[in-house]
């Protein structure tokens, strides 16, 4: 018997135990039931829809790779037997007649989709109802916000989210979980709302390194066993603390120093890391490249409900992208593609950068979702990052260190994560 | 008055002419009427819908880019007022909530949707209905079948494909129309069916130049004048006959080397050039990318209506696509992107690549849909490419030949290609 009642099990654990998939879910429904007033992280959630589900798995003849693991799905993303509503009013009450790839992907492993987690307007700024689970006045980030808030508060084990900016990096490490963007293209988007095609990938969020890459595993459409970590190696880490860095609190100067030293002490070649000078417009070619395509993407919506778009939105990324001009963007796509050819080079001398996943503690306030300014370089550099939950600020609230490596490297940055969470006796 | 009837004027001719809507679109409708039983060309198409639109479209206060201009749809891309099937009865009556971007684009600009032309199976090989306006015999090219035979057919002046290897080319080639293929990443696929993300564009298919360079400015989202073309500069010229040069029948031989005499007659600097040997293995290189994420795209459809895919879909493209591992297709990705630079600096001496459109004129035989030969090195090459309908072969069919640029250097093309139909007197 599991001491730990089974909502609190991790993916990895859950199927370690071959717990049936109705006793666990049964388990997460009670614990929502509880928290989801003070969290309010799903925007549809059925229990006896995820109990139908439930037992449909538990009479699969062959176990899967996600045999009876619920899993939240970022309401942004397609499911046929549930709305999918992208944050706003506009489409309330859509229920798509297929599944997103990841979706799909997910119950033929025998995931189980618990619901759909709330998203901020079209993955954008304007927030949802979601609070932070440790404190109401606070947010729980965006846009991930209910696929963090649900793993955080173990209601669930495993979500989805996507990431345009920082919306799966911020939010996890805002609610004490791991988050995972993998390199840019490498995991399909068929079914999931474009926001800007040239920066969007899933988001993964979970409660331990291994669980991500399990799931990884699952959506690229592997066959074979889940790939083994070798955590045994300490890697060259540069630590960066980027042009924002005055921007931290104390507890993330503290995190940073801390797991910096902490990776010192265990082994690593660690050094300061400071990025040229042409990294500095990096928010400007971003900001460039992600509302020119997200303004183009939302043609319909502008066409027949602008006036219920938010203000915010309107004001902000859509006047943006919409007054951009096609050569200014294509300049903007330039940039990136010279800036992530010299990140490349930066890889040549480190395995990781460590990096904060956010400039503090989850903000108070519920008109915004804090800052994304740790995240754009990355996002636009196309490469994986990881937030680990290793440190904590003011109230005991969660702070992230993020661990990025090069393009291509995701199973490199895995193995650097576990090595990083064993240094810390995690 | 124009002398030619209104079905058979261009788009630029349309707007020139500044003709009602409902008049174009009535006499796209008799035609239509007329020839349809023979060609096929449309999965959906409600001539009631078509004359509310053009009304609507002649009540508006401003005068849009593609005023009254009828646009045929290829049905991979979601409408909100008609179905969208894929091509498959999978997908049989699904009707999606919204447009896709391109398709809300256009509505802007003052197009008229006229209705969903026909597309083989998920765009991929499996034919659908259409057959070549000139020969019910021989095959229209596919996937964008029933695009390219409305636009060649005179029924449409302009209509969107895609292209993943060769299916707005070939298909334009076959049907004697201008096709192009846009630098991958420039046009918004939100809303269209992803068949491989990674080398997945928008394609258009038109009867001149100018109406190319009109939509692709109306599809960009840009809201300035069209911007006008130099045709007076002769394009320095490789002619690259590839390694498939042997596959091609003799009409499209003697249209290689007619074009190339009339571009070095006019005053282009033409030479030869042969890829180097890197380029050999470009076919499986496109396959594994291909495959591997078309397999995983289709997820839902292989849960749930596998023995409703066509025998073909799943004995080749789905085995083999789900066969990959990732590794493989990271491998494959990265051959590509290697691919890509090297023809980076094969355009260092060149302004434009001629090769053929396709190995020959459209096929006999209904059950295949042509050889993408001819398309798979510049698709996976990211780079633009027109298709000019200049030549004929056997029957007077249709022989295209096609102009490639550099990534990015679409303007440049669209000169090139209409300096090239200029040397031929057109």
């Amino acid at each position: 018997m599991a001491q730990k009642p089974l909502h609190e099990l991790t993916a990895t654990e859950i199927i370690a135990g071959r717990h049936s998939a109705e006793a666990v879910a049964q388990s997460c429904l009670e614990h929502i039931a509880r928290r989801e007033p003070a969290v309010q992280a799903w925007q549809f959630l059925n229990p006896e829809l995820v109990l139908q589900q439930a037992r449909a798995i538990d009479k699969r003849s062959e176990r899967g790779l996600l045999q009876g693991v619920p899993v939240g799905i970022k309401d942004i993303i397609d499911t046929a037997d549930m709305p999918t509503e992208y944050g706003t009013p506009i489409h309330a009450g859509h229920r798509p007649h297929m599944d997103a790839a990841c979706v799909a992907l997910t119950r033929r492993a025998g995931g189980l989709i618990m619901g759909k987690t709330v998203t901020t307007e079209f993955a954008n700024r304007h927030p949802g109802k979601t609070m932070h689970p440790m404190d109401p006045k606070r947010t729980p980030g965006g846009s991930s916000s209910g696929s963090a808030a649900a793993v955080g508060d173990r209601m669930i084990p495993l979500a989805i989210g996507t990431q345009t900016t920082g919306s799966t990096i911020r939010p996890a490490a805002y609610n004490g979980c791991v988050g995972y963007r993998p390199t840019w293209g490498d995991l399909r988007l068929a079914g999931v709302m474009e926001a800007a095609g040239s920066l969007d990938t899933l988001g993964l969020i979970a409660r331990s390194v291994e669980d991500i890459v399990l799931y990884r595993h699952v959506l690229a459409g592997e066959h074979g066993a889940v790939p083994a970590l070798d955590a045994g190696k300490a890697p060259r880490v540069a630590v960066c603390r980027t042009q924002f860095w005055n921007d931290t609190d104390a507890a993330t100067k503290a995190a940073i120093e801390g797991c910096a030293a902490t990776m010192a002490k265990a082994g690593a070649k660690v050094s300061d890391l400071t990025l040229p000078a042409s990294f500095d417009p990096i928010e400007e070619i971003h900001q460039r490249i992600s509302s020119f395509e997200f303004a183009r993407n939302r043609a319909w919506e502008i066409n027949h409900h602008y006036e219920r778009i938010s203000k915010t939105l309107r004001e902000n990324r859509l006047k943006h992208g919409l007054a951009y001009t096609f050569e200014q963007y294509r300049g903007a796509r330039a940039d990136g593609e010279k800036l992530r050819l010299q990140l490349d080079d930066v890889f040549r001398d480190y395995d990781i950068i460590l990096t904060p996943s956010a400039p503090g503690v989850p903000p108070v306030g519920l008109n915004a979702t804090g800052s994304a300014a740790f995240s754009s370089i990355w996002t636009l550099g196309h490469t994986p990052s990881v937030t680990l939950p290793l440190y904590s600020g003011e109230q005991g609230l969660p702070v992230g260190v993020q661990l990025v490596a090069r393009r291509d490297r995701d199973h490199a940055l895995f193995e650097a994560a576990l090595w990083t969470m064993r240094a810390h006796g995690r």
